[in-house]
């Protein structure tokens, strides 16, 4: 069994970042800088944007947050969006989801210049990503792609059974891994709550991609041996023998599934580390198209 | 065996849009008008765009036909588009694919004004209809589904292989079968020229749905019994016997699967006709839309 580390891996591209950040400087360019908007005082939401925030001051990047009140008019957050769209500065933002509800989340994310969507949530974004056409794609799918490509997870002819069709993962990575690309050319069978018999579906697979917010739902007799199992779930469960009085728990049975597994993603430290590094990914590439304009 | 016949489905529905254009105009409203953009003289294509407009005329839409050689340059090809977009009178194009090497497809496509593509082939609508968004989906796909649909063949819950991962025809139809709507709701794997041991999984499918261009592909021993079958090739094979000098063949080898088949589309006949009548339902909704709107 080898554990497939998001951590090791994410700290690994951030060290490649910030050299690249650095050349950056050295060539008289400008620092890459990322933008995110929250709207209210969530918790969580506010634990992922600061951890994003942190992460690109720890790279180098410049990075502005702007917080705005919960009771916030969906009209006053456009004209937020479309500064930051102006904004030449800003290579890129994300609109920290969800929104509270009196906000239109589509009408938000289609108003989010293309161009500096980040997170790929935009519908043309999106339809790039299924036509194989340059674009950004969402964080966590590409986050998982860049994970088994890092640690040299062949997929090429693979099966691989993606359990849960959520627009932010299943579906995408669904897609993604299915196109004529590396990592990707696996058979895909991409299975979810209508799904029947769905163990006699992840015995037969290669690969095993679990994106439902079930903790342990993926059981040991559920694999075949060697499998390569990829846990998206993080859910938060109440343990007071934790500092900040929760532990996050996979989609997957750790203890049962591991000893199946070639490769597997542990929880906390697998997706989770990854998802942020994509997107600080994804800003550099927007810092470095509009670099290509000039 | 039940025959899945596109020709009397499609010819259903072409009644069913007759109707509406009359009740259209008969509240005074406009009539719903497609036009095409044909570039060169390629057989095919000619023969396509025809039947397009024949149709149109036949249900008493307006078309029209927008002829270039294919000796014009893409600013004058882009410029004909823009007048479409910008035509009110227009409610929906389409340009005929493929055009000449000189000329960049992908520009071309992203030129269309998304409210007017009625092919459903701009990146921003093949976003939206991976989100399950308002959009118009291509013609083969959803011709598909709508075949599925009318003829009350039951999709949720079952195992679809889908062969072959074209982005107009594969790729999408695999999409929209998994998402959950009806017809939809499907487990759905996608497979393609990678994939190991296809017949394995494709005699485990309640439905398969190929879409390889590869004559008699399907096999009567890679199904099981029951099963649902959807073909999407249509090679022209030269037949002497026939007066246009060739006839159409599926990617199923129609003696040996039919047997076995619970539904079974025939070629010619079945998905083909399903195609032209999903533009004319698109166009319909365009013009609908835009009825919404004023």
């Amino acid at each position: 069994m080898n554990l497939l580390s998001g951590r090791d891996t994410s700290a690994k591209i951030k060290e490649e970042l910030a050299e690249k950040v650095e050349k950056l400087i050295s060539e008289g360019k400008k620092r890459p800088h990322l933008a995110a908007v929250l709207v209210g005082e969530d918790g969580g939401s506010l634990t992922y944007v600061n951890a994003k925030v942190k992460a690109c001051e720890k790279i180098g990047y410049k990075s502005t947050l702007v917080k705005l009140p919960d009771t916030v008019t969906q009209e006053h957050l456009l004209r937020e969006i479309n500064k930051l769209n102006e904004n030449p500065d800003i290579d890129g933002f994300i609109v920290q989801l969800p929104l509270p509800d009196h906000i239109d989340e589509q009408v938000v994310i289609e108003s989010v210049n293309p161009e500096k969507d980040v997170d790929g949530f935009h519908p043309s974004n999106v339809g790039k990503m299924v036509l194989n056409l340059p674009t950004f794609v969402s964080a966590t799918p590409q986050g998982i792609l860049e994970l088994l490509k890092r640690n040299q997870v062949e997929t090429e002819g693979k099966h691989c059974v993606v359990i849960g069709r959520s627009n932010i993962v299943g579906t995408p990575v669904s897609i993604l891994l299915s196109r004529n690309t590396n990592p990707g050319n696996c058979t895909v069978t991409l299975a979810h709550s209508r799904t029947k018999n769905l163990s006699d579906l992840t015995r037969q697979a290669d690969i095993v991609i679990v994106a439902l917010g079930k903790p342990g739902f993926l059981k040991g007799d559920m694999v075949k041996d060697g499998v390569v199992v990829i846990d998206v779930g993080t859910t938060r469960i109440k343990d007071d023998s934790k500092k900040n009085g929760f532990r996050l728990q996979g989609d997957v049975n750790f203890e049962e599934v591991s000893p199946k597994s070639s490769f597997i993603t542990p929880v906390p430290g697998g997706v989770g580390p990854m998802t942020i590094v994509s997107l600080l990914m994804n800003t550099l590439k927007a810092a470095e198209g509009k670099k290509e304009l000039t």
